[in-house]
């Protein structure tokens, strides 16, 4: 009727947002800018959401708690920063050997993937919304070349928290360093290697200029999702226009994100090798012990927590039947195109 | 200020939208459903949008004259039924050996792709959204293995208009003929062959019956993008909300449809399979030939039409550096992923 449409037409939403990114990732941060303002253009100006660098209102790794405890409405990160809260974290961003890009948003989408994390995050006071994927990430930056698992064997590496875990069991020692600080850390020589997410974010580091190898695929993020968390109770005093609102404009994030690091991602890779980067495939040898070491890590934290046991078990069912279809129609197209002239 | 936005609340819109899909493709026809639930979900019920299937106001390949001439408010097709009118059309959704799903969706969003085919679809009236996107399709159903060019040489084939200039130029015989009928000719051999979408598609219309060889990938459609149309009139006379209303409800269904083909196929493929389906990679020297012939026709609709070159010589460009990039870190992972064991 005429009347409640009137009350919610006046009706004020203001809410904060936290990321996890600075302000320089514009694909990650720009992200949350875009869903904003979407919000507001939907919601003529009467639904606004002001985005926050991390570190702004909360520290980049602490947005959890200030959406957990209401301190923001909003936060838009990278789940699998938080696996040392519960492994399950990482099954909505990022494991080795997971998801690529659409498998991860079918997954979620058309799966259970996004109905079971909903129902784990539950315990955080929060609903998430897909916001963006980044794709296969290149598998980092290292001074000397790694020609085969021996060379794995105490190497300094910056790498992602979860994938820490793997490396480590093949002899490497994993370093958590901030963004900021790995520039020099690698210049130096403190670590051997440093990996980041692709060509278009990794230039802006200038790792190519101390570390001149740069090896692909990162087999710890084939496809990372990073994701909108919203405080329940926030999103329960929600109309339902802005309900749908809030979802939709967070769709709109989501495709934008991929497109562009797909769009981005190869003009910087040309800029790279054409001042000196070399390209390499890691090692078959490499990529084996990766492989098995990530599993033996999956059971020994599946016989621990049944909240990653739930889930992981749902996506390793999705994932053979995706790996199954997508080596027909989509490889053979793909591997054709990637063998022309073009 | 309050007032205008109490005039907004109180608006009524009410559209048509007119879909080139009949109800029994819940993917292709669903994400039209789906786009007009969330318009009237954003805005309570005040932009509302009924969705009819291909024949119940026009007939499915007539929805460009319609929305053209305003009979309705917007459509959802495959613009490259339309590429008789001009060749162009095909661009936006796919032509033999183009971009894949996520290339295109890159292209179209962050590269030059929606900006130049908006340009084009103004001498429409016609105001373009990516409406989903198919993902690479299969490459249809054989009575006779292909084992070479040889044996598409008076193939006579059921094939969408487009790649049909391209394989009549290889010596096959392409065929016109609704989806109803496609059976029927394919049982009776009126037919030798029939491509349609992919597995989950494929097999309501039980082709595997009568033709049990399936190949891959289709060249001519490695990520078939649909379209909503809206006739730009329509769209002008939308407040500022209702046109970000519609735009964010367009991304809701463009995920959505991927993500519905990414889940499904893999396990349609496996009942085909299952119940006899041959599979088979088309042998390199048809595709090869299909690679040639496909730049020999582009070479002449560029010389001919300066809308279409516009468009494709970007579409190239880009294409290039999609394929640069994608068999790094994308293939790279992928392959990987498909040799395993899971």
């Amino acid at each position: 009727g005429a009347a409640p449409a009137v009350v919610n037409a006046q009706a004020q939403v203001r809410w904060r947002l936290a990321s996890s990114f600075p302000k320089s990732l514009d694909t990650l941060f720009g992200a949350a800018e875009l869903m904003a303002r979407k919000v507001s253009d939907m919601s003529g100006g009467k639904f606004q959401i002001s985005v926050h660098a991390g570190g702004e209102i909360v520290p980049a790794l602490q947005v959890v708690d200030a959406v957990q405890g209401g301190t923001v409405e909003c936060v838009h990160t990278a789940p699998y920063y938080f696996f040392g809260k519960d492994e399950t974290f990482a099954l909505g961003c990022a494991i080795p050997f997971g998801l690529n890009s659409r498998q991860m948003s079918a997954w979620m989408v058309e799966g259970n993937g996004l109905k079971l994390m909903r129902e784990f995050y539950r315990n955080y006071n929060i609903i998430n919304f897909l916001g963006g994927n980044t794709g296969a990430q290149m598998g980092g930056w290292y001074r000397k070349e790694i020609k085969s698992t021996a060379d794995i064997k105490g190497l300094k590496i910056r790498i992602g928290g979860f994938a820490g875990r793997v490396i480590e069991r093949m002899g490497a020692v994993p370093q958590q360093i901030a963004g900021g600080e790995i520039y020099s850390a690698l210049e130096k020589g403190t670590i051997d290697a440093a990996e980041w997410v692709g060509p278009y974010d990794d230039q802006k580091l200038g790792f190519n200029k101390v570390a001149p190898n740069y090896y692909y695929p990162s087999w710890w993020e084939g496809g990372a999702q990073v994701d909108f968390y919203v405080n329940t109770k926030a999103y329960d005093a929600l109309s339902s226009e802005n309900k749908a609102i809030l979802e939709a404009a967070c769709a709109v994030s989501h495709v934008d994100m991929q497109a562009k690091y797909d769009a981005k991602n190869p003009i910087a890779l040309k800029q790279l090798v054409g001042s000196g980067t070399k390209l390499f495939r890691f090692p078959k040898d490499v990529m084996d012990a990766a492989f098995k070491e990530s599993h033996a890590v999956y059971a020994e934290i599946s016989a621990k927590n049944p909240n990653w046991k739930k889930v992981y078990e749902d996506l390793v069912i999705f994932r053979r039947d995706q790996n199954l279809w997508f080596r027909f129609a989509e490889a053979g197209f793909d591997d054709f195109m990637q063998a022309q002239k073009l």
